[in-house]
């Protein structure tokens, strides 16, 4: 499956916390940068993540801000 | 200003597209990886964003998802 | 690949408007049901959108709102 | 109330799993789609929700991403 | 129709700028607030969006970022 | 750190529930109006929230709905 989202960032599991029904799973895509990714419990089941697997972070154009320094 | 954000992402500014009210802003963050951003002219303009700007890609953990291969 | 979101409704494309930076493509999922998505144009060449192929529409829970008639 | 919303999916809510402060809601908006949806469980409460119930799903066109198959 | 989401704030419409596909909406909601809204030209249509019309700008709370002062 | 999010509100923290992972936030924004944001426990912690102290609520422009009565 192809995505229209724009960012499809790999890496590696490196963190996975789950609470009551959200779960937090932090990714590292390299370059020194950690995506932290908040998804329903559910989700993470179904992908079989765990930590030191490959996985990718996908985030929409419309969701990304810009910020600069002041 | 500090942001609950989880994903600040330090990067420089290496494409910018203005639309009729929408600007693309792409970001270099190293490692290989470039983040697209829809934000509003406005908002380009404000920030004085251009090409070779150092600029940050910020994106909430509630708007990352996650993907793994088949 | 495999996604976290939980809302992946396979349809038809019907609809596919492109603007100077954004475009809407609308996909109808069955049902009587069309799901209108705002996407960027890179998008839709890059997935070789046109009206009367599948597609599929996709969206993270969290971005779900619910309503109920007063 | 009418909303700048592109789409508001009408059914039934066919599964409510409330965690400690986020709640999941499934509805059945026919056609054998369920859309999941993540909000508040103070949202769940102030709408009444309960499984049975006619509820809609809704979502911002921007937050709809578009998938091909490869 | 009443909404999941948390945030509903009631105001009028002070500025609206139609573009190819997207329009900015900026709702004045009072107290010195001015909110901006991106949403498609079709919506702005079909809810008959005016400067000095009444208007609500709708926020789901996972959407609300919380930043502080360095 | 300047934002391209375009609202960017002002106000003080008069609420916050933690759950197992995800917070509850709600910031008086003045006006008579109190915004709610959904946040990591963990954002909570970084920037030290607590109820009387000042903080931001920020918001997409392309996160805002916009509604009218019927």
């Amino acid at each position: 499956m192809r995505l229209s989202a724009r960012n499809v960032m790999k890496g590696t599991v490196v963190g996975l916390e789950k609470g009551a029904t959200t779960a937090h799973v932090r990714i590292d895509i390299g370059g020194g940068t950690v995506v932290t990714s908040s998804i329903t419990n559910q989700a993470v089941e179904d992908l079989g993540l765990a930590e030191g697997k490959t996985a990718y972070a996908v985030v929409k154009a419309s969701n990304v801000m810009v910020a600069v320094d002041d």
